[in-house]
């Protein structure tokens, strides 16, 4: 089967013919109908300093992904051939103590499909059953995205939403998706921030209320403007950049919450003592998705229809045009970018 | 100055002169614009057991309200005159342990205005300047029923919503604020449950995506269909009736949680072990707003627009209308009713 | 293999011999060394009602153990043969929303070992890997106990029990192990209550401060005295009996928590106005242990030594011994009766 | 009466005379036994950049402090003359967002007594009635320490304890509480950290499991040894050491929580991704006490003598040797100095 591989240790991606996988007794076979494009997947082209500390070619990218199942396990009782699902990931160890506390997405010993495993940019993989949630309903092209939709998720849902302000700063595709589910849990008003005008029309397309460009406008002083002084209940920090870290704390009112999603690179200089000690800040640290509260409550928000994502996904491309999807990511120009894998 | 007073301990309202309340210097005197009738005022006007052991007249009624601030006390600075406020009726004690453990709603030296001391069905009313919060552009005719909305905020907010089923049964005008409110924080699925098709009319004019009368259909088999078999995330059970607390408890999830504010007379049998243990419920007794929590959580909803909570309020009267207005509230076909107070 | 077992649907328990379990590949297997007796095994040799509506023998009871492990499926990498473990007996599905939102321990799925398949009062037991954990250095017999003290911990430490006063109601195993909890983890005044002496004696060798018979004193008076007429921060209601049940209630301070954990039969008339909802207190139902949050925070009590438990464990005999054992717990003079298993 | 004062804008304290103050009608009028030293007393004598920007001479010294009602105001119904009392020393204006929602412990609007208005190194300070507490049988030594205390309280009881391991870092009088609150509250494993032997036996005294010096081990490496790998489940960072800082975050867990106390100058570069994100941390900047849960907790813990915060005081003056008590404490061979009133 064709596949998206990084067969070398150096930049480029080719596609590729691999062998199918085949379907352990705990796992299912899904044959992959879409999958997303991710920063990640680009680091992996790219061969960045990350990616060359982190992958071992020759790999199949791809982690995000939905489809249909058409074998299962030996030992699998909740799945049956036919059905749509998508899955999570982060294949974790059960066993450690974050698995243990209900901490898995934190496990150290996780292995990421795409990244440590062969992933999802092919026809068929192979996934363990207990990482696998049912579609119920939702399209394949919004379940391929539900792993980087689930950070989304996870950062505005860790803390309280309603009667709330957030300022979502960084507004790629998560950072859209944070705006559009702050708004349907209830805040009271959600301020996006991107020094792109694109961005921040998907931002407002998402729900916005106030989108503010910090190269056009002084932030701090919109955002005091905007709140009586006050400061903003929750930030989002979905871009990783310094300034715009420094940016989140200030923004923030006392007492309010930092959640941090964006990773910048390197040491960030912070002035804990007047903007977070002093203010009485909680910071949180955003890495996956809860397993599995996020999933099942990112599934009450799509199928109630709470939450349309589909606004953010702008590009759709067949497997072999990997070059013009990374194209379309590197020029700006997109929001999320999705394959369709037809077999 | 006019009062609506209890003057004997006999059944029976009349409007009295009283003299005008004096400004003590940590007071905030206020001149009433609006006032809201409740349950309590009914009460205390039927001269029922609670009310023969609670209430010592002659006594002002009333405890929902909100108006102008003519008078500030010596020692307050944070209001002026002309100021549009309301007010939390219940004057606590600042020194139990509710009141230092932020439990100042079941502070046990609690005082109520209207109940245990004069309250609002007047001209003017002297507020310790604590209890009293400017309406920051909410109409007085609102500000007056934020006393009741504040037991409907208090009973939704304190458990999760956004993503969440809830049920909500007794449509009252606390419940149908209830539905509202969690419409407005982003439940998935409210259903919305009485025995009169009236408030259930009510209720889904604040959002109800389902309307049940039990007298009608089988409460809990319906919940079954509508929630494939789960069970409700959150029941708020609002009517206090014996057989209604009994399906809350049936209709709740397995782990789910119900908010109990209804309040039944005499004892009430329970299956505990059936319906509360082996489910893992959580059920939290709802008294009063918390103080200032809520207070402030609705001031930031019905700002924003988040909630509009008006048209539960049915009916409007002058002070002199008392009669009229009881009436109106026990012909079962009022709403809320608020009482428009001109000096 | 000598297994206790139920073989017909009459009272009585019968050793027998029984086929040896296979090990699944997903499996370890357990040559079992010490087992727990408990109220369920007493149920089941009754023969009484719950247990005709559960029960399909044949059966080999026993759901409370700890042992060495023998054999290691295929696919498991977390455990190896030699390794001293317990492991939780609540056999759940992994895929229904209780299991996916981290809550277990309520799965709707649940398969118990000794209840619903066969169980561990034998020589070997076959338990999914996921459900083992390690023992760490805690000896077989406390580690066979660790199912019931994992009630005790999801009760007590399910609420905030540092510089709290806790009041537990019942002392059987589990309620003096709930005396030893709150003890270890910061309250700072924990009373007892049981109907029976020598009960009331193992709670005060587990630490309770004050021990009290609400056969002799009135106990809610007591407890006036006790707190200065505040009354408990946390009731842990661990007898089942509707007359401790309303007193739970009514010993609870305003704004308290009461843990529900003992199982009462039929319906308890409660006072819900005066008792539940004006006190606003907060009721949860105690049911199994959080998978696997309960039985990694009592290994860190056990491990650390924050906890001894063995003071409750009274008897200990073979597993020919079984009439013996349950003569022992219905005499009324056991703590917790374990047996000793040897091949 | 005799004062400690800062009467020029230049480093120095001097012992003047200062007129009684007058008791308000919602105040008490306090004759101070016991005043307890501080850090800030230190910046405030040494007239360094923060005291030059905030303090405005003539003032009167002190914010930690206890002793006897001597006047009780006329609207203050909560106290006697003759009750001994301390007072949270922070007069918040019981109206701002952060005072509302329970957080006044950071009220934008805050006066401290002895920084921005006259505090209780003298005879008599007059305080607001809402701000005092009883001491309930606490002696006032202890009660003049109640302040710190409160922060050492609020820095670690702000996260869960019970079972889990603490590491303080910096263990001046504020971290040797917190080792002992921690062991109190049912620590497993508390390890102290500082670069001064002579704080580190203080710490042991308070009960600390282990007691590293970072210049003399590698702390991090020895924390691996001490976990099994895993790091710690609390990280209390009370010295505002960039360093340390920096060591906190990489002693924690995975999931582990980060308690900010300690106050640096200027910024501390930190690795974000590595060491906050990736690790899924919560960090919690500790302003204060909480008002008034921190008081209350404090006080349960006193009372019941779970915790003797005792060992940490190391010496006492009179107020006229403040000369000596600052030595004592800029000698480095103090841990709390407290100074004994008498007028």
């Amino acid at each position: 089967m064709k596949a998206i591989s990084k067969l070398s240790r150096e930049p480029g991606l080719v596609v590729t013919d691999v062998p199918a996988p085949v379907c352990g007794p705990a796992d299912v076979l899904i044959k992959v109908k879409h999958a997303g494009l991710c920063g990640t997947d680009m680091h992996i082209a790219d061969w960045d300093a990350w990616a060359r500390g982190r992958i071992h070619p020759p790999l199949v990218l791809g982690h995000e992904f939905a489809g249909e199942i058409v074998e299962v396990g030996d030992h699998v009782t909740a799945f049956k051939t036919g059905e749509l699902v998508n899955a999570e990931g982060h294949i974790i160890c059960d066993h450690c103590r974050q698995c243990r506390m209900g901490d898995g997405h934190i496990c150290r010993n996780t292995s990421i499909i795409g990244v440590d495993r062969d992933g999802a940019f092919t026809d068929l993989i192979a996934m363990p059953a207990t990482n696998v949630m049912p579609l119920n309903g939702i399209p394949t092209s919004v379940g391929a995205i539900m792993d980087p939709l689930g950070n989304a998720f996870h950062t505005v849902l860790s803390t309280e939403i309603s009667g709330n302000s957030v300022l979502v700063i960084g507004c790629g595709p998560i950072g859209c998706w944070a705006v559009g589910i702050a708004k349907a849990a209830g805040a009271k008003q959600v301020i996006a921030s991107d020094v792109q005008g694109r961005r921040l029309k998907l931002a407002k397309a998402m729900g916005a209320d106030v989108a503010l460009n910090p190269m056009e406008v002084d932030l701090n002083e919109s955002i005091k403007d905007l709140t009586e002084g006050e400061g903003m209940d929750v930030v989002c920090e979905m871009s990783g950049h310094p300034t715009a870290i420094n940016q989140a704390f200030k923004a923030a009112r006392f007492g309010g919450k930092v959640q941090l999603l964006g990773l910048p690179s390197g040491e960030v200089p912070i002035n804990l003592s007047n903007d977070v000690i002093f203010k009485g800040l909680t910071l949180y640290g955003v890495i996956g998705r809860r397993m599995y509260e996020t999933w099942h409550k990112m599934q009450s928000f799509l199928s109630s229809g709470l939450l349309d994502p589909t606004p953010v996904i702008t590009h759709t491309f067949k497997l072999d045009q990997i070059d013009e999807a990374l194209e379309a990511i590197r020029s700006g120009e997109a929001g999320k970018v999705i394959l369709e894998i037809e077999s």
